[in-house]
């Protein structure tokens, strides 16, 4: 409703400004006995935090997640998962200028409009720091899925016009981390990554876009119509920061396929049960997941944030001026956006597990140790 | 949760399958005050209805809306409209071949694995009949919007690979239910349809794409984050049947375009505020309404109920068959799909103007008539 | 958020005026392969129904109920089951008077207060008459429920000072509906009836209140805090029109208990597990059931429609008014609130047996039949 | 869902355990331009705090509230409010003969039956010392309730059999916190405090109720049916720990009332407008607020937690074993009950004012100062 919340068994609460004391985030509905700590979460923080190459910003934050409850003995006990971030490289001097003078193309101007103030240090609740919650939230949610079978992952797939070709999940998961582009495909990455350079020596910015693939979903996720898969998904990554597009199995390519092309026919599986020949459809019919792979696309559009002058308006003084946005910025969004669009995907997916029953909402059936209490007769899993 | 429910103030809840005996929809948290009529809800149902040309389903449904609930004397009360639509031209018994041998790309098999079983006749939930609901409920949210003063259209501006060129607000408002394919270029509409029938006469189908947009919508509109105007049209767009790629903007072609070239400057507007040169963020930008006209586009792939024969696999019997779809179907979707996405579009930006206040949730203030029992001191609004 | 959805997993979505040309739910979220029919929804309602006895109202509805989807051969598809209940006895000319003048203690006022507006046909959406759907989605309920091996019951444990001796859940089964009253104490129902008849023969009505029980419900069920199953059986149970109080355990007298009298000691059962020696938590601890039988009580105020005139004020003509509610109504409310009540505690439970994961939200399991397609071997449920 | 969230458009979050590292509450959807300090909040949880008297647990807790997020130059700025409690004096060993062993009528058995495990020390998720973070929320929604023009207040109204005579709106505010039993009649105050010592000394504790009274709220709150204000206030009271009656107005009363004693008759106030003579139907009429105090009561049973020795089974061991709890606990619940009832009556209060636009769910009209962006001429608030 008010925008900082996500799911709903498998629930986010996000707080915190760009430049505030500290950004926090709420897990509720994590089943009791995963496996779960610190470290855990904040492998994925460190895929996207500032500062980690020459193509992110300079901010320096180390992003060091404290989980404040939830967790016990090393698992999850059932109950909210709270967890704090500590900003501290925040610098809001060089903001002063746009305080009542919006930035192009940035929130500046919308949230002014909505809210009659905003808190304007490096964009306040706009800015993308505010996905660090999404990723600490998406990595509980990853340990869940792995443990349901379910894996995923992304890359970058094009940067400007520059395209990677098709990629095998080994693939991305062998390459996608070795390259500060996070392109999976390693020569289309330097590619990119001289593109990229390119930009940011003329102080501007460049767009791009992230393929996602999740393997090991079962047949039967989703909920027809608005709670399809594709709808959640949709909702997921259209959240973003900076996403125009959303695309899943043929994507926008889809509108000038026929029928008779783009159908996946039926055959069988080794084991007897129907499956398609092909996954034209990205691992979504009727809204349902089909077994297949789920894959899917999002462009991101280039940062707004670029030290070239530009011009606004300054609706106290009344005066045009041109105002670069010195700060410390991106010079393009996809290589830190890659793990947030795994994030937004798991927190999808782990939903519609557990909505299903695939996962259990209370508990992890097989959860070890000394306060294992499944004793009671009249609880029907000890039967 | 379960997929028949849209919107969180303005609340649209539906059921109904394909070849059951009604399709139905109860409109919640519509204010009081509105003038409604049945005719209102028809004349966009007839937009959307089976049978209207050539090159739409020979079904005969006349899809007369009846409200059983929620308006006196012409007007909304602010309590549930209950609307039912009679199912009366349903042909089951084409569908018997696949009860067991799921039609290619649908959702039968992803239904059947959801749910153990599945209503077959006409594709039961998962048929796009199902949007008859859709689009009564968004033609009170149009009129709500109107009220408003925000109008939306959309038409079609591509099919496979004849793209219309761009066209103005009052050209989309002109053109484009002038002809059967519905797009708002007469030239390129002739074409797109030389092209269906073409597809038609193989016994093929073919995709397509279909542009929106919306005027007269107040800046501030939207909640940052996940409940951004961006993801919620996401959400919204992509629950439409055989979507698979939904955009805003520069779309999917952000990917390409440098900060500087899609940053928009500020100016300022005649009466002194600051408002964007151009409007390439697509009248949202930090995932709130900027003030400038919000469009997009949403890409349907072919149908999938084809005449030409295609494989499945009888889990039954255990043996690969060729079946056609013969029934009668759509040989493209966007052209009964426009009023499906206008509806979409409604619903989603009335529930904004609702949560962020501008519409009463309560009642339309400027409600004429007997009962108007806007007496009481206390009340705030009568101050 | 507009009063006429309830339920999380479960979802009950109704509309309807007392007056107005019909009534309808639509549930959704009912797992598939529930055997259901429309009997077994009408044997409910008839209990609810008006016109059943001389403790009743005289309108003579047959609430035949009409089911419009999500039933294929005797069983649900896991798709929304809609329902539409005709009303066919209404006679709006007995409530002009109070168009403009509200009748005391009724929803007259404050609806217009809200809505600037009313329904105000027998009372319109504030009519009790509104429960019709309640009834018919609980009755949905409690077939899922006793799937699970969950029953539950309830009776009119007091009118007026008349109070109902304990009765065992045995009695409660036996008794409750062998006499007008739905008191499950045979003798104590003779004294409530005279007791009744005395108010009605004076044109006043009477209060009283429901006693229910719940038996076969797991440890485990509800969540902590705001979520806990006290918590969501006290929104279900306030919602019952004119109840005043809802009570669980000892209730309201648990203020004068200490905490050594009230508690719980603990002891083995015959199978070693624990379990409470006795059951003055009311099968609720700590929010979350105990697996002890759930039980508690209902208040419901006098009818506020009577014979008796009544002072009221004009607010058009500016005149105070003395007005008797002639119209058909009941002198006393638990009767026709013993199915209502159940309704509501069936409600609350089927959601969180689904919430739990103890009914799986996609199909009960057990579902035999020709379209069980229970065959994918991705599917963990098949393995 | 899962518990740990409340509101509708007003939305608290909370996470935290008895004995954990700390607790926290994420307030969203408050509106900005209300002023706010921790000041503000830490009054409210200074009458919750443990240790203030004789008659409370001797738990150390300064309870010092830090706010993260949601704030600037002394306002709220309409985004996510974050705030973090550390919890400072936990002893967990005192616990640990419970851990396989459930104190009598506490929530261990059943945490455990749910989640397979539980959070041990001090009771964990289910103790109440999470109500910390319910009167942290509760605070900002009484500031911003105080800003409409809406006061509430509570009292402890009966302990034991002693109950309180009424109190007047200002009796409550100049005697309730003028004693340690929180009761607003100094007389009865003094015996309540005796009789609690009186059990305290015996190893035992005593239960009790608390009367609350909100002033000054518009006729026109609530929603029909199941969003009345009476079942949301029912969802609030039942959600608070060791509640186990609600009521409003005549309450459990009502049923020993005739309809002709409980109608309030219309008057006209001195402006001419409808208004009851009298309030038994305690400022809800058909679940929506009539303009008069809204007023009712909740009672909380004897803690739990008694040094005196009970009985546990202890399912490790298989034996039964009689136990002290001996932490450091409250005698009577009330006193410290009293913040945490204004606080859900407050969320309660405040949701229903945003749902119905009377306050405006963005951002409150008069507030002052620099960044008052208030300048859009498209913006229906600002013409």
């Amino acid at each position: 409703m008010n925008g900082n919340r996500f799911g709903r068994l498998f629930q986010v609460t996000t707080f915190g400004e760009s430049h505030g004391e500290a950004m926090g985030c709420t897990v509720s509905g994590c089943p009791a006995g995963l496996e779960l700590s610190e470290e855990d979460i904040q492998a994925d923080l460190d895929r996207r935090k500032p500062g980690q190459s020459m193509i992110t910003t300079s901010r320096g934050e180390p992003d060091d997640v404290s989980i404040k409850s939830g967790i016990q003995d090393g698992y999850t006990t059932g109950t909210p998962i709270g967890m704090v971030i500590q900003n501290k490289d925040a610098r809001s001097e060089k903001y002063e200028p746009f305080i009542t003078a919006p930035r192009p193309s940035h929130g500046d101007f919308t949230y002014s409009a909505k809210f009659g103030t905003r808190n304007w240090g490096g964009g306040g609740r706009s800015s993308a720091r505010e996905t660090v919650n999404w990723v600490a939230a998406g990595a509980i949610a990853k340990q869940l899925l792995a443990h349901a079978g379910i894996e995923l992952k992304a890359h970058v797939n094009q940067i400007d016009d520059i395209a990677a070709p098709e990629v095998s999940f080994e693939q991305l998961n062998e390459h996608s981390e070795a390259n500060d582009v996070r392109c999976a495909h390693p020569e289309t990455a330097e590619r990119m990554q001289a593109r990229i350079e390119e930009y940011q020596q003329e102080g501007d910015s460049i767009g791009g876009s992230i393929y996602f693939e999740a393997r090991g979903a079962p047949p039967g996720l989703g909920a027809p119509r608005f709670d399809s898969l594709s709808a959640r998904l949709g909702q997921a990554m259209m959240s973003v920061p900076a996403t125009t597009a959303f695309e899943f199995g043929l994507g926008r390519e889809a509108r000038e396929y026929t029928g008779s092309e783009r159908n996946d026919d039926w055959e069988f599986d080794s084991e007897g049960n129907p499956t398609p020949v092909e996954n034209d459809h990205g691992g979504i019919q009727g809204g349902i997941s089909s077994g297949e792979p789920i894959y899917g696309e999002v462009t991101l559009h280039a940062p707004t944030s670029i030290p070239k002058s530009q011009q606004t308006a300054d609706w106290e003084t009344g005066e045009l001026k041109d105002e670069q946005v010195i700060g410390r910025h991106d010079p393009v969004l996809p290589p830190r956006g890659v793990p947030v669009v795994e994030a937004m995907l798991a927190l999808t997916l782990v939903d519609f597990m557990l909505l299903s029953g695939r996962i259990n909402p209370d508990r992890l059936d097989d959860r070890p140790g000394e306060y294992d209490t499944d004793y009671h007769p009249s609880n029907p899993r000890n039967e």
